[in-house]
C-alpha cells in the first residue's frame, strides 16, 4: 500500500466517501488509488472553483464534509474563493491539495510556490504530511477538523513522494468521525432570555443564524414568538433555510442598508441565535455600518459551536411554551393568471412559489433580481433555501453541483444572474456528466445590475460612458442557451412569462440538468 | 479629488495608462474616476484569471506594467493562479485590490478576509494604503516595484474610505517611472566564460532564459556559438522567445526529463544568460530533478537583475566575434501539399509554420499537443512565441487577450487544449467586447491528455475506468463552437487538414476574434 492510497482508505474508514476533484500530475498516485479502492466517488470538474463550491453545497444538505482534489497552489488559488464562501458558511471541507515532492522543492520548479500560505486565508486548519507514516493520522485529523461544530476548513497538503512511499492504513474499526459535541448552553443565560422575553417580548427580535433555520429548530422559535409577542427574523445569508408550507415563517433581514435599519428600529433587545450582531454588507461613505437601532442591546442564546435547536426548545421549555401553536405557513392556494402578465421580478417569484417541488433544493444567486423572491416564494410547497454566506459571486452552480451529489433525490433549482454565473460556468459540464437533476435559472439582465445600484450608493453619482462599460455586460450579449449546450446542458430562452412556465414545467419533469435563460 | 481620483491620476502619470478590471462594490469610486480622469483604459474582464493574464500578457509584450482592478480577497483569490504565472514570467504587474473601508473591517462582514495574505505568495511587494494622503506616493511606489528589473507584482491594497476620502495627487512633472536599471555584468566572470568557450565551446551549451530569447540577444548568442562551436538553446518556458526567419534558431530544452536528460548529456559547461540550473516540472519516483549530466559545471553570465542582450555582446565582444556571421533561419519555401494528408500535430504544425503572419505573436498552451510544433515553425514568418512560465493552466487565453490590448496592430495567435482553455474560457467575452484580432485554436482531443501520460510517468500503471474518468472530458463532449459563440466570438469546427487551412486564412484575414475547434 502506497500513500495515497493509504490516505483513500483513512478517508473512506473516517466517513468522506465523496471527492470532488481537478488533479495534475502531483495527485496521480491519488487517481490512481481510486481504481483500486472501492467505495470513493470521485466527481471531476473542469476548474477548481467548482470543486470547492460543489464540497460547500454537498456539506450544507448532507451534514458531511466532502474532499476536494486540487493540483498544487495555483489549483487551490482557484478554489480559495468558493472555499472562503464556505468557510462564511462554516461547512466543513477537507481539502486535499498535491505538492511537489519534497526532494523537488528546493529545485524551485515553475509550479512551486508557498501552498501553505495559499491556503491559510481561506483554511481553519492547514497541515503538510511530513512522512509517510504520519499519512493516516494526519488524514482522520482532517476529517475531523471538518467536523467540527461548526464545520471547518481542513487542508492536508500532500507531497507527491508522500503519495507513492509505502504507508499503512489506520487500523481497522475506528469507524466514521462523528461531528463535534455541541457545547453545553448557559442556563443561566437560557432562564435571563426568558424572563427578558416574557417582559418584553413586542420590542424583543430572535435573530436566527447558522443552522437555526433549519424547520427543527424554527418549529420552537415560532412557538417563542406566539407564546412572547417576540419577533423572528433569519440573518439575509443563510447557510440552509427550511421554508414553505408547514413550516414557521422567518422573514429574513433586508439586505440593504435603510431597509436593514427599518426593519430593526422597533426593536430595544436582540437575541442572537447562531447570529452575529447585524452589519451592513459594505461600508457606505453615509451610512452605519452597525444595522440595529442605537441602544439596542445583545443576548446570545447559543453559539456557532452550540446546538441552535436544542437552545430554541430549552428557551421555550423555561417560557412554558412547548404546547403553544405557532402559525404556519399554509400552502399558496392555486391561482388563475400566474402565467399571464409581465415578465418580472414580481411575476417570476410568484411562479417560482407556485412551482417549487415539495423537498426542493433552491440555490439562490439571483443577486439583484432575486430580491423579491423571499416574500414571493413564502407559500411555496415545503423546500430549502441556500444563499451565499461569504459574498464571493460564482457561489450558486457550484454548490448545486454538490447539493445535487449530496440529494439525489431531489431537485435543484440554481437561481443565477448572467454576471455571477460567468465565474463558474464550467459546473454546467459536471452537471451533464453526472445527470445531477438540476434546473438552473439564469436572469439575463445583461448588466452587473446590483453594482449599478451601489455605484449610486456609494455616492459616485451617474456612471458616465467609461463607468458604465464596467457595469454592462451587454456588448457583445451572451447567449447562455449556446453557453450551456457547448457544456452539454440543453436549455431554452424565454422572453415571456408563459414561456418561462413551459419552460420551467418541463425541466422540473425532466430528470438531469437544464438550463433556462431568462431575459429580462 | 478623492483618493480614487488621485490614485488613477498617480498612475497615468507613472506611466500605467491600461487597466483590466473586474470591480466590486468597493471598488466603485475608483470606477468613477475614471469617468472624470482622461486617458485610462479600462478593459473589464468577467472572471479575475482573466483580468491578471491579461496583464501578464500585456508586460511580455509591451514590457510595461498594466494595472489590475480586484473585489477584495476572493476577487484577488481568483487572480492568484495567473499571477503565479505573472510572476514566473518576470511581468510586472500593479494590482488595485479593493477592500471594505477601514471602520467597516472590525464588523467582519461576510466579504472580509486577510487580504494581504492572500495576496502575499503570488505578491513581490503588497502594501495597504493607511491614510488617504498616502495614496499618491504608495501608488508611485507600485509603479516602481513593477518595473523593477526584473519586473514585479506589486499590490496595493485599496480600502473604500481611502478611495472616497479627500486627497491630493502627486506634483506634477515626475514623469514615468522608468524600469530599474540593469545591474552591472561583473566583467571578469564574462572573462572568464569567454575563456572557456574559447577552449571547450564544443562541450558548453549558452542556456538562454527570461529575455536572453528576444532577437536582439539571440543575434549576439549565435555569433558566440558560430565563433566557438558551442550550443544554444533556451529553456522550456520562455517569456517570449523571437525566432523565425532571419534569427537565429534557438532549440528549446525538451520538456520530458528524458528528453531533457539526453539533449544535456553532451554537455560538460553550462553557461546560464538570465536562465536557472535545469530541473524537471515534475518529481518522478525514479527519475532526477536535476537534468544536467553528472558532473556538469555552471557560470552565470547574467541574472535576472542584468541586461542579457548587453551581457551577450559584451560576451561576444570578448571573443572578438561581433562581426562573425552566425547562420540565420531562412523562410520555410512554399510547399505544395500541405493541406493534404492526416490531421494531426505534426500537419497541424507544418501548417502553422507556413500561415503565420510576420510579427505574429503566437500564445502558446496546447500542452499535448503543442510539443511538435515548436520544430515545425522554426523557419515560419518572424514572430513572437509566448509560453506559460508558472505551469499553472488557464494562462493562455488571458495572455492572448492582454497582448492584443498591448499590439493592436499584431495578430494574435492563441494554441490552446480544450482542457486548459476551460479554465479562464470568459477571455472570449474581453476578445469580443475588445474587437481584439485574436486566433483561438483549440485542439479538442477531449481529454487531459497531458496527464494520461503523467500516470503512466509517475509509475501509476494503465489507468483503470475511475481514473479514466478523471482524465477525460469526453463525456459530455464540450462544443467549443456553441461556447465561443456563446461570449460572442465566431467559430468553426474542423475535423480535416484542409479545412484547419481554410478556417485559418479566412481567421488571419479577419478583423477581430474567432475561434477554431480542431477535432483531433
Amino acid at each position: 500500500m502506497n500513500g495515497a492510497e493509504a490516505l483513500v482508505h483513512t478517508l473512506l474508514d473516517s466517513g468522506v466517501d465523496t471527492v470532488f476533484a481537478n488533479p495534475g500530475t502531483s495527485e496521480m498516485h491519488f487517481v490512481a488509488a481510486l481504481d483500486r479502492i472501492e467505495g470513493m466517488r470521485c466527481v471531476l470538474g473542469l476548474f477548481e472553483g467548482v470543486v470547492t463550491g460543489a464540497a460547500d453545497g454537498y456539506y450544507r444538505v448532507r451534514q458531511r464534509p466532502a474532499g476536494t482534489l486540487l493540483h498544487l497552489g495555483p489549483g487551490l488559488a482557484n478554489g480559495l474563493a468558493n472555499l472562503h464562501n464556505a468557510k462564511k458558511a462554516c461547512s466543513g471541507v477537507v481539502n486535499i491539495v498535491g505538492e511537489h515532492a519534497t526532494t523537488h522543492l528546493e529545485l524551485d520548479a515553475p509550479l512551486t510556490s508557498d501552498v501553505e500560505g495559499v491556503a491559510r486565508p481561506m483554511s481553519h486548519w492547514v497541515r503538510t504530511i511530513a512522512a509517510p507514516e504520519r499519512l493516516p493520522a494526519d488524514g482522520r485529523e482532517a476529517v475531523t477538523q471538518a467536523r467540527g461544530r461548526p464545520g471547518r476548513i481542513a487542508t492536508l497538503v500532500l507531497p507527491a513522494d508522500m503519495a507513492w512511499s509505502p504507508a499503512a492504513a489506520l487500523p481497522a474499526g475506528l469507524g466514521p468521525v462523528p461531528q463535534a459535541a455541541a457545547e453545553p448552553l448557559d442556563e443561566r443565560q437560557v432562564i435571563a432570555i426568558a424572563d427578558h422575553l416574557r417582559q418584553h417580548g413586542p420590542r424583543t427580535l430572535l435573530l436566527l443564524g447558522g443552522r437555526a433555520t433549519l424547520a427543527r429548530a424554527t418549529a420552537w422559535a415560532g412557538r417563542i414568538a406566539a407564546a412572547t409577542g417576540c419577533a423572528v427574523m433569519s440573518e439575509f445569508y443563510s447557510p440552509s433555510i427550511e421554508r414553505g408550507a408547514g413550516r414557521v415563517a422567518i422573514p429574513r433581514l433586508p439586505y440593504s442598508v435603510d431597509g436593514a435599519l427599518q426593519a430593526l428600529s422597533r426593536f430595544e433587545h436582540i437575541v442572537l441565535v447562531n447570529a452575529v450582531e447585524p452589519v451592513a454588507f459594505f461600508a457606505y461613505p453615509d451610512k452605519p455600518g452597525r444595522l440595529s437601532a442605537a441602544g439596542t442591546t445583545f443576548s446570545t442564546l447559543s453559539r456557532p459551536s452550540q446546538d441552535p435547536e436544542e437552545a430554541l426548545h430549552v428557551l421555550c421549555e423555561a417560557l412554558s411554551a412547548t404546547r403553544t401553536t405557532a402559525p404556519l405557513v399554509e400552502r399558496q392556494p392555486a391561482r388563475a393568471g400566474l402565467e399571464d402578465g409581465l415578465l418580472n421580478a414580481d411575476t417570476i417569484g410568484a411562479l417560482l412559489g407556485a412551482l417549487i417541488p415539495e423537498n426542493a433544493i433552491v440555490v439562490d444567486e439571483a443577486i439583484s433580481t432575486g430580491r423579491a423572491f423571499d416574500a414571493a416564494t413564502r407559500e411555496a410547497a415545503p423546500h430549502e433555501w441556500l444563499t451565499n454566506m461569504g459574498g464571493s459571486i460564482g457561489y450558486g452552480l457550484p454548490v448545486a453541483v454538490g447539493a445535487a451529489i449530496a440529494a439525489p433525490d431531489r431537485r435543484v433549482i440554481a437561481l443565477e444572474g448572467d454576471g455571477s454565473a460567468m465565474y463558474t460556468l464550467q459546473s454546467l459540464w459536471t452537471m451533464a456528466r453526472e445527470s445531477l437533476d438540476v434546473t438552473v435559472i439564469v436572469f439575463a439582465n445583461r448588466h452587473y445590475q446590483i453594482l449599478r445600484g451601489e455605484f449610486n450608493q456609494v455616492g459616485a453619482g451617474a456612471p458616465g460612458q467609461r463607468a458604465a462599460d464596467m457595469l454592462s455586460i451587454d456588448r457583445p450579449t451572451l447567449d447562455w442557451v449556446a453557453l450551456s449546450a457547448g457544456h452539454g446542458v440543453p436549455a431554452s430562452r424565454v422572453t415571456t412569462l408563459g414561456e418561462l412556465a413551459d419552460a420551467l414545467r418541463r425541466s422540473l419533469d425532466a430528470p438531469g440538468p437544464s438550463l433556462i435563460e431568462v431575459v429580462m
